[in-house]
């Protein structure tokens, strides 16, 4: 599954699949604006912090024919969009260093002409597009080992092909495990509110022919405690340089229940999601998001008029409830300060 | 709010306020047969374990209604009726235990005529019906001294006026604290899959005025880190001897997050839901549902075609994890064991 998030040079537009609508309707959201673009991630048209990443990337691109059209005085309004683009949502550091490695290209580049800007630029978010692909595959052969022939593995929200430029980041350890010839299945949590589990992590999978099973978020604790589960793998938004990992709401609740149970709890993340200017998870914002997401579901209203409801989109799962971060460069192991700037300075990012 | 189940003599009926509808729509479900108790019960128009009691009792009045269609043989008739009802629902001791009560009632009576027995039966069931609700103003009285001035209190599913005859067993404990003039606040939590939390008790709190928001299950956790609970009160299906209590699926992880945050977890139930028969919660039922209420949220579907799904109804949560039970004789405190012997013998019960 990579055909989500798809550029079309021609016609100067990101498409990208609507994952509001699945699974039960397959339609494209094309942006060719950087408004499209900045509601295509509020809205979570795509979602996922590598996804976000590469959308941005791309969405850097129509920033700039955008910009154009200010004539001469195009720097001072591209660089507007791209600050637009880069605090379209708070909590994943994906969509910033995105941006930020575009800026580096136009920095780079000078007082270069238009024409070689956009050219620049669409070979480098062809960079961030393609590797995101390569590094989740690399994710997939380092995690693969954390899982054994029978496991049944836990996860919760989507950090799948969906969430990332394909292959996944939790999904994607899940897939390396499955490609190196393992028998294994699938638990998807649900994920309440946005039910990325019930409706992308199943849809993916189960496309993939991999055995799923859906659950409501509450039945984590009763599925464990009956011995249901022997790993748990999920994606991150942004991971802190202590390894305090920020996910979709709810998952710190599955590590404590991991922890209790003794199920290993993996986070699985690029070293793109590792933000070592971030030093632990209470500096991570907490995106707030619509109320509605809470109640309704679909067309269906769950809570009475004039109850007010919270939605946090994240929270953050302490360091010490994770047995392992796996990532391009191999699997992290505590104490995380030491393993992450080691795995930084491995990968020539110092 | 009392009018939820209501027994109309005259009609031959009971009738029952539809708890599937709100809190958008506020419909009758008129029940005259054995079949339609049994199928209320099931399909959860009524839910709840006390108000699953009296519901049962008022059953065992109609069930005699269509026995005597048997004519002289009605009895093996209302006997096999009985049944259906008391196997109506697997978890919630309640169902049984009200059986049970009719049962008794019926034997001693003898070979009393029918309109005896109906007479007879009518009168139980009004004294179940109102001693429950005494029973829950008690535990209210009881309870509310557990909370403080200024808490917010967590509670899961539905453990109100509309899971009981009225007054309610957690929120019983709310309204408790709240009639003895304490300032607090409620969190509901949604409570997938059947959103009892988002539905129901944020319905019936609305209406009373007891400021209640509602959270996504799954936001548990970040809300306890983040020092927005202070007490979680949750009702209970079946206690057993030792303390254990199953209740709503995803109660078991609210209590971990709450010893893990210092927060005091507690189960409000009358002594009806502890069944001394059961020793611990590995031995209590554990209801496998429809599949259907986590695929779908009223008309969406959330899950693909073809994804298989969990739906346990409920969970257990082991004595070690709460604080107190609170019963209509008062506040049990660990070891459960030895304080739920003492408070059957106190409420000659032995």
């Amino acid at each position: 599954m990579e055909h989500h998030i798809r550029y079309d040079a021609a016609q100067r537009a990101l498409i990208l699949l609507d994952q509001r609508l699945l699974p039960t309707r397959q339609e494209d959201f094309v942006c060719r604006t950087t408004e499209d673009i900045v509601t295509a991630l509020q809205v979570m048209v795509v979602r996922g912090a590598p996804a976000i990443g590469v959308t941005a990337a791309w969405g850097c691109v129509l920033a700039a024919y955008e910009a154009a059209e200010a004539g001469d005085h195009w720097h001072p309004v591209l660089d507007g969009l791209l600050e637009r683009i880069a605090k379209a949502r708070p909590t994943a550091v994906n969509l910033r260093w995105a941006v930020d490695r575009m800026r580096k290209v136009w920095k780079t580049a000078g007082h270069a002409p238009f024409a070689t800007l956009i050219s620049l630029w669409e070979s480098e978010a062809r960079r961030i597009h393609r590797d995101d692909i390569e590094i989740n595959r690399a994710m997939g052969r380092h995690g693969a080992a954390l899982i054994d022939e029978g496991d049944t593995v836990m996860t919760h929200c989507n950090a799948g092909a969906l969430a990332t430029a394909g292959y996944g980041t939790a999904l994607g350890v899940i897939r390396g495990a499955v490609d190196a010839g393992k028998k294994i299945s699938v638990i998807a949590n649900e994920t309440r509110p946005f039910l990325q589990g019930a409706r992308l992590t199943a849809y993916e999978l189960h496309e993939d022919h991999i055995p799923v099973t859906v659950a409501c978020d509450n039945a984590c604790g009763h599925l464990m405690r009956k011995g249901m589960v022997q790993k748990v793998v999920v994606g991150a938004d942004r991971i802190a340089a202590n390894g305090d990992a920020a996910n979709k709401i709810g998952t710190y609740s599955v590590a404590l229940l991991a922890r209790e149970h003794g199920v290993p709890f993996y986070v699985a993340a690029p070293l793109s999601t590792i933000d070592r200017n971030t030093p632990d998870g209470d500096h991570i914002p907490i995106e707030d998001r619509t109320p509605r997401e809470v109640t309704h579901v679909g067309d269906t209203q769950i809570t009475p008029d004039g109850v007010p409801v919270y939605n946090f989109a994240f929270d953050v799962t302490p360091a010490a409830l994770i047995a392992g971060i796996v990532t391009e460069v191999g699997v992290l192991r505590p104490p995380y300060t030491e393993s992450i700037a080691e795995a930084f300075r491995k990968a020539g990012l110092e």
